[in-house]
């Protein structure tokens, strides 16, 4: 099996050295940085190409003599470059989260009879998951909640944050409105809104507001008419980002100073970037709490909650947003191999997640790799 | 007597419509923007000239005809315009604040047998003039302390701050490293160091910390061993300016972006700039307390304090920045057109100061403005 990976970053590295562990399975990483590709040098069954995938003929040469792609790119550029697989016939794991509804490529994954899983990472992708198992196991599912965060351990003055991915996707995270479900309509706000601590036993209290993290689980709002997801930082972080929008520096429009013309989120994104690296052997950490709550089975009003708590693989030198993206990305891509999944057109992971062999299957892939993802129920009261 | 004001802006607006209320006074203001000229349109006994006073050929048409000139520019266009005008043999009174030290000029003025007041706002300045009395007044002084701090009334987030002088001089503040005094000698920090929360009755607490304030006050070090300048601002906002400092946003060097080359410096100025501007009618207000600590001619140990609460002025418009620091300066020049002070070169306050007279006719002049500078001394022990 010959797959391409495309982006070489924290988590495209992850997922390559997860993939070239099976058996037949050889990887190509494709990246517009030399940089990048140096760390595969002398990995077996690893190939390199440099390409910058902006380019279409350049997308083209790169996808040649490979069955499957992965999209690790930052999500301004992922749509694209999407697409272009799809055209090629590709199948295609994506994990860019593109600003552009993936469904708008559905009826051309259909066409070409591929396979287009999106949004298969942590949150979205994990968190999604558990969305399709709580709409398949329980009766009926009235509200679900996601918190979900990945920080650095050590904090840091005066952001006590490093970027986990590509820092331009984390800066749109505070820019771009947050939708999320009410009474079954969406409802938008701006991003950063509705600030709530929450408490997690292997990190103290952290606080938690909203992005737009819901994306594809939108659709199901007719099934699920109460969805909110969160991301969670550690407190004060909030204040701070607001301060910087607040006061223009996350404007994407050009202002006038007296050397020229400047978007601010250029400068804002270069400054940053550089203090939001994280180091090398920099040890980071990632939390999830998914909540769904309404009437299982039995017709109990139930809350039931999965908690995931993930730190740095030391021996790997893997971070653990990599490890929780990567691993979900992965699995999802073996889904396919293994023809556990073969519905051609976009599947979105809350799909997925409703076919209970999918499901099981991705948690014991990540189980394997020591991600565990805790489950717990609370009866809240028996129904008459 | 013919006066030019250098600068237009919030403060020389007050120094000129100050100055042509006494008798025989006519006054030509002088600035770049022709809107700020605009403002003095159909005064009475004051006249414009736009002028780029960075250009020595237009300071030398803008001094022609006039007998004193009132320096009220930004600080880093102050230095040579007052070389110019010294040079040209006229009186100065400077409250430019200039990084450069103006005893640079002090040969220059008594070559030409001018006097040059340095430094007369409000802190420097009034604090100045009040280092220059205890010294006179007191056998010893062990210790001098300000705490000084322009605000707006109303608090508004994020900032809760409004720039009530030149925004880039006050991100000059915050950029400058701080020098004070500890044992006779100078001691430099970076600003904002030192944070030290200080109450106000009008305004409740306020948070302190370290700025270059202390300026000319720094040569008295012999006499005065232990000397600080600290600046008061809502609490909160100093953490704000050092995350924008620690993440690279006041940097004066340039940094490469995608589209060009910026120096992080200019951004932010141009979007504080606009967010930090008091409305036209927004009020603000001042706090200064002044302490010397040492011997009285009883030989008593005490502390002399001295506090300072200024307002917006309603009825003329005037921010009370402008009125504590403007009517200090006016003072300053009525020491030169009254005569009470004639002795040519650079001059500071804390040396105008020792002198009862003149000392005492400033004061006299804030008050008659009400500007209340209440004076307390607590005895702490006798000296055996």
């Amino acid at each position: 099996m010959n797959i391409v990976v495309f982006g070489g970053g924290m988590i495209g590295r992850a997922i390559a050295l997860d993939l070239v562990q099976d058996k037949g399975c050889r990887v190509t990483v494709a990246d517009v940085s030399k940089r990048t590709l140096d760390f595969f040098r002398n990995r077996r069954n690893i190939g390199t190409l440099k390409a910058d995938l902006t380019s279409p003929p350049e997308i083209q040469k790169a996808i040649e003599g490979h069955e499957l792609v992965i999209g690790a790119l930052p999500g301004e550029i992922g749509f694209n470059c999407i697409k272009s697989c799809l055209e090629a016939g590709k199948h295609v794991v994506d994990i860019c989260f593109s600003p552009e509804d993936p469904f708008l490529l559905d009826q051309l994954a259909k066409e070409k009879g591929v396979i287009c899983l999106v949004d298969f990472g942590l949150a979205p992708g994990c968190s999604n998951l558990l969305l399709g198992h709580l709409m398949a196991t329980m009766n009926q599912l009235y509200h679900f909640e996601c918190h979900v965060g990945g920080l650095p351990l050590k904090r840091q003055e005066p952001w006590e944050y490093k970027a986990p991915f590509s820092p331009s996707d984390v800066l749109q995270e505070y820019i771009r409105p947050a939708r999320f479900v009410e009474k079954g309509e969406v409802v938008t706000l701006p991003a950063l809104s509705r600030p709530e601590i929450v408490h997690f036993p292997e990190v103290g209290p952290l606080e938690s507001f909203l992005t737009d993290g819901l994306r594809t689980m939108l659709r199901v709002r007719h099934q699920v008419p109460s969805m909110v997801e969160k991301t969670c930082r550690y407190p004060g972080y909030r204040e701070r980002i607001l301060l910087l929008r607040d006061s223009g520096f996350l404007n994407q429009n050009p202002v006038q100073i007296k050397s020229g013309t400047i978007r601010p989120i250029d400068l804002t994104l270069q400054l940053l970037s550089s203090i939001w690296k994280l180091e090398p052997g920099e040890e980071d950490l990632t939390v999830m709490r998914v909540t769904g709550q309404g009437l299982d089975k039995k017709g109990r009003e139930v809350n039931r909650t999965w908690v995931l708590f993930d730190c740095y693989d030391k021996e790997s030198g893997t971070s653990s947003m990599a490890r929780t993206t990567g691993y979900t990305c992965s699995a999802a891509l073996r889904l396919i191999t293994s023809r556990r999944f073969t519905t051609p057109g976009v599947s979105p992971p809350e799909t997925v997640g409703q076919d209970p062999e999918c499901f099981n299957f991705i948690m014991r892939e990540l189980k394997k790799r020591n991600i565990d993802v805790k489950e717990s129920t609370e009866v809240v009261s028996f129904q008459k």
